[in-house]
């Protein structure tokens, strides 16, 4: 019986990323798309599960959380496809990076599974867009609606590219920004990175 | 543009049941349903959201964390169906209640939305064995698993209701425990209570 609550199974799902004076990716712009956005910083510090987190690093200017989690949409045949096609993060070639906080508005959590799936895809084609810039587009997706403290943004979104897919980038965002899907969005903030080593 | 990231939106989902000296529930037994257990105590303080979460009280025994948070896998129709009939929490007549922390293995989460919804609702017919104990037994679901630290269960579940309806409540559990979705379990503990004050 005798029962440790906390887990012993480390929390391997975690990603923060910090705006500050340190990273290897240099903050190229930051601009509001919805609702208010994110201060301008000099560098982006990504933090994956499993890095060594700093401990005495200056504060930053923002930091932002998010787990990786379960598949909220995708079916296993879209699965299937974008696993047979995405490629992995930290390409040498990917030295363009965007990370896109979002927050969805109360209509949006409102609405039931079916629901939001028929917005998502069957009609905004969330994952069909995603899968047309692969494998040039590197993604990841984490989630901050259902940490335990208030969070500013439900979920982010982890971009990598090589700069001569810059163009099929830009034809993303916009195609998503024009969707149903984007009429719940409430916040929305574009960060543009470059990596450079210091 | 000055942005705080900290949210103004103070977190409205958060419930803590925390075992130990004090509470409103007397903890009945504590039963290991799949893995290991949790610690007996004497009583479960159960915090809602709004709740003023107390600062000096004892450490608890154990205590556990979750939100409630957007439907998972019920479509329109099923939340109709179910809003219709769904009794609210805190009944007068509903002096008993269950705590069921579950997790489920890695099997299930790597599952897509189309495959848990088919093994959650079309095979084991979950939604639709709650909605039979409606309105006697009320409910509440929270989520652990996409909470910023290490979790020892998924989620959780919270049930309440009168003595005379025990019964369709052992039915439902069994129900439940009997179904392929149940194969993906891998820790399950059954707390129950009775409402007493001190």
């Amino acid at each position: 019986m005798g029962t440790p609550v906390t887990s012993d199974r480390s929390h391997e799902r975690l990603h923060r990323f910090d705006a500050g004076a340190v990273g290897a990716w240099r903050i190229v712009h930051v601009a509001p798309v919805a609702g208010e956005s994110l201060q301008t910083a000099e560098r982006l510090d990504v933090h994956f599960p499993g890095d060594v987190l700093p401990s005495d690093a200056a504060t930053p200017r923002w930091s932002l959380t998010g787990v990786s989690s379960h598949e909220r949409y995708t079916t296993r045949d879209e699965k299937t496809a974008l696993l047979a096609q995405q490629p992995p993060l930290g390409r040498a070639s990917a030295t363009c990076a965007a990370l896109i906080p979002i927050r969805k508005n109360a209509a949006w959590w409102a609405l039931t599974q079916d629901e939001r799936r028929a917005i998502l895809e069957e009609r905004s084609h969330h994952i069909a867009a995603g899968m047309s810039v692969l494998p040039a587009v590197a993604r990841r997706l984490v989630h901050c609606r259902d940490l335990g403290s208030p969070q500013p943004f439900d979920f982010l979104t982890w971009f990598e590219y090589a700069p001569e897919h810059a163009d099929a980038f830009e034809q993303l965002v916009a195609t998503l920004r024009a969707t149903e899907e984007w009429r719940f969005v409430d916040r929305e903030v574009d960060v543009r990175l470059a990596r450079e080593s210091r």
